[in-house]
């Protein structure tokens, strides 16, 4: 009999905030996994986490209220582990091994707050840094991330009415379900949301979860976003980032250490973790020097994932390391991960079909595709190529090569440096969308 | 399958503005009367209204956002009269009577804006005043209330969480129908919604419009809104305010002028309307005073509506003038409209039942009694005394003198002059909480 529920209208229209991160587990898997290991065996390295924007056109402090990006940022500080939560982490299963994470670590994280953030604008862009320790500083990635990402969503919304705001989802759905339909052909398909960092928002990338689970069943094979994955019952998947190797390389101190840098971070990685969490991710300074240089035991690994090389060519060239390595292919795997979209992941799958392995990270195309939805072109819902990286381990400079130089990060003379010492080999530029 | 609608929530939490008035007609229906009256009689008469905040304990500038008050006002002036208003005005019955407002009268009401304000603080306080032609400055009266009201509620709840906001209004709704539950038990009342003015809010209004309306039936006889009367199929209900008598006695240049302004502006109404409509208000500079004076012809009037004096020693009186004047009393009608509870109007009821004709008009114990439903008390749920009353006309100071002085306004050597004039007799005052 009530028209309207006025208790709850009240409290929408009072809304003090509506906060887009939710929980500290509301992050990558991946950040957990490395999170550990750093806790483990690197608890006093300083290191520093930087906001970059490299779709320059885009004038972020224009777009984003400075008030509004404080109080999300601050408001993400607040949040603490939960009880249900660090249950979760102890008693589930993940990548089919119990008790991933040690209760000391898990006691560890029930403290855990998010470190201060430095902000400031300049020439219309945001500088946002983190300083401190590297396993506080590190988990501000992901939220830092999606707070930019959300905030300038709903900034690019706040003009629109009911009507609009209700067909701009509605053709979102559509759109999405029918990449579904799409996904639907491929019957040895692995694919997993990879899309957290740069979500529309965290209710469309729920929603985008959920249609994938009822869309594609089982070939659906999990989310990175662990709090989606508790709350949804799915697999929580990803492994390693580029922080890895790159910290590593920034604290070496001699050639011979730069050189070992990516391998030794490996086996860090090894002591904490194995099977299908033994991924290698190759590109950090060029995957032809990785491979050129990798001991024999990076190809007992499970799997590589090439995250800058177009897939193809990349999936080609990892393939033909294992061959030459005397592995067989079939029984390894390829994780696909960078910047996807579905005729990349049916011509890639087309292409590899019986030859490999293959799981693709399925990310900002998954969430954050508003493409043609509004009822004319709204910029503010584009993504953008958007990151944040660590720049600075113990004072030193980090640096990424990639195998893409549009997506090389760190001091334009310490990539030079870098350059002269792993070469250049297949480096190949290509355009960064997201 | 949704869980969360999105489009709708984005659209409630990028908010603009959750507007208080939602149309000119979300007003008393008195005012539109009277407005035709004014603009027929008296078009070129200026006349300022201003807030005036009995209540000094509430200091309305500390509890009222300004940039939220100035937003609300603003959008007060941004309404016109709709085309279905219009239809609607035009082609309603009201008080039995087709066609009550002249067809120039409504095409002039189209194009209707209210006029500026002039809004500043002293001491806690707002000083709102409306200056300009008394044909449009009386409109502000019952949405500068309401405004006012709404906001002081909403600053109260906006530190309520959901569930205390679902707690208050479910109590606020059983307490409301316990009052209904007493009235069933009054087989011959006829009584209706007075509110709109020192409402909780617009939705809360509506609720218990509704709610009396399911739960007393015919007894409830309509509503002095418009826009509830015109949305819930209720009869639109009231007819005159002190501001006529006061302006035509601030506009009296005589003492004969003077003397005789209450009753030239009842000739002025009855050029106009008849029947149900010929109700006095007479307490303006005293009841006593005013029928001591009153011609004959007064007492063939439908009714009177006692409005300071309490209910059955003021209905006492009209009776005595009634019966010394030689006419029936059960042929008569009294309005009791002054700070009613249901105690009240129960006593009266039964006081008067059979004697004469009554009608009850329930203001704010009706719209506005969220006594002892918020957990803890909050100050600023419980309604205070607030008016927005003329206070000059052509330049000219506006008094009202009411049968009780606590009521009075106007400037303090004005009413010492009329209540010479008039005389004090059966003046007594009384704590006005409303």
């Amino acid at each position: 009999m009530t028209k309207t529920d006025i208790a709850t209208r009240v409290y929408n229209h009072t809304w003090k905030l509506d906060p887009i991160i939710r929980s500290l587990i509301d992050t990558d898997f991946y950040k957990l996994l490395m999170l550990q290991m750093i806790w483990k065996l690197y608890p006093d390295v300083r290191a520093t986490f930087s906001l970059i924007n490299r779709t320059k056109t885009v004038r972020l402090a224009d777009e984003i209220d400075e008030q509004e990006l404080r109080e999300q940022l601050d408001h993400a500080r607040t949040l603490r582990l939960s009880k249900k939560e660090m249950i979760w982490l102890s008693g589930n299963t993940f990548y089919g091994k119990a008790q991933i994470f040690e209760p000391e670590f898990i006691s560890w994280l029930s403290n855990f707050q998010l470190p201060e953030y430095e902000l400031s604008k300049s020439d219309g862009q945001y500088i946002l840094n983190f300083h401190g320790n590297w396993v506080e500083t590190t988990m501000w990635e992901i939220p830092a991330l999606a707070i930019i990402n959300e905030l300038r969503s709903r900034a690019a919304m706040k003009a629109l009415g009911l009507f609009t705001l209700d067909v701009l989802y509605a053709r979102a759905k559509a759109k999405m379900w029918s990449k579904v339909e799409r996904l639907r052909l491929l019957p040895g398909l692995r694919i997993s949301d990879f899309g957290t960092r740069r979500r529309h928002s965290f209710l469309w990338q729920r929603w985008c979860v959920d249609a994938l689970k009822e869309g594609i069943g089982s070939r659906f094979t999990g989310t990175s976003n662990v709090l989606l994955a508790m709350d949804s019952d799915l697999e929580a998947v990803g492994t390693n980032a580029h922080e890895l190797p790159m910290v590593a390389a920034a604290l070496a101190e001699t050639d011979e250490a730069l050189a070992a840098a990516p391998y030794k971070i490996l086996r860090d990685w090894n002591k904490l973790y194995g099977g299908n969490l033994l991924i290698v991710l190759p590109d950090a300074f060029g995957t032809a020097a990785f491979l050129r240089d990798a001991p024999e035991w990076v190809a007992d690994w499970t799997g590589f994932r090439p995250d800058s090389a177009p897939p193809i060519e990349g999936g080609e060239k990892i393939i033909a390391w294992w061959e030459k390595m005397g592995r067989d292919p079939r029984q390894k795997l390829l994780i696909f991960s960078d910047g996807l979209d579905v005729d990349a992941i049916v011509d890639t799958y087309r292409h590899f079909e019986g030859r490999v392995r293959m799981s693709f990270g399925w990310g900002t195309n998954l969430t954050n595709d508003f493409a043609g939805c509004a009822p004319k072109t709204i910029e503010g819902l584009k993504p953008i190529s958007i990151v944040c990286k660590v720049v600075d381990a113990n004072g030193r400079p980090a640096v990424k090569l990639s195998d893409n130089p549009q997506k090389a990060t760190g001091d334009p003379k310490e990539v030079e440096r870098y350059l002269k010492f792993f070469g250049q080999e297949d480096r190949v530029d290509q355009k960064v969308l997201v």
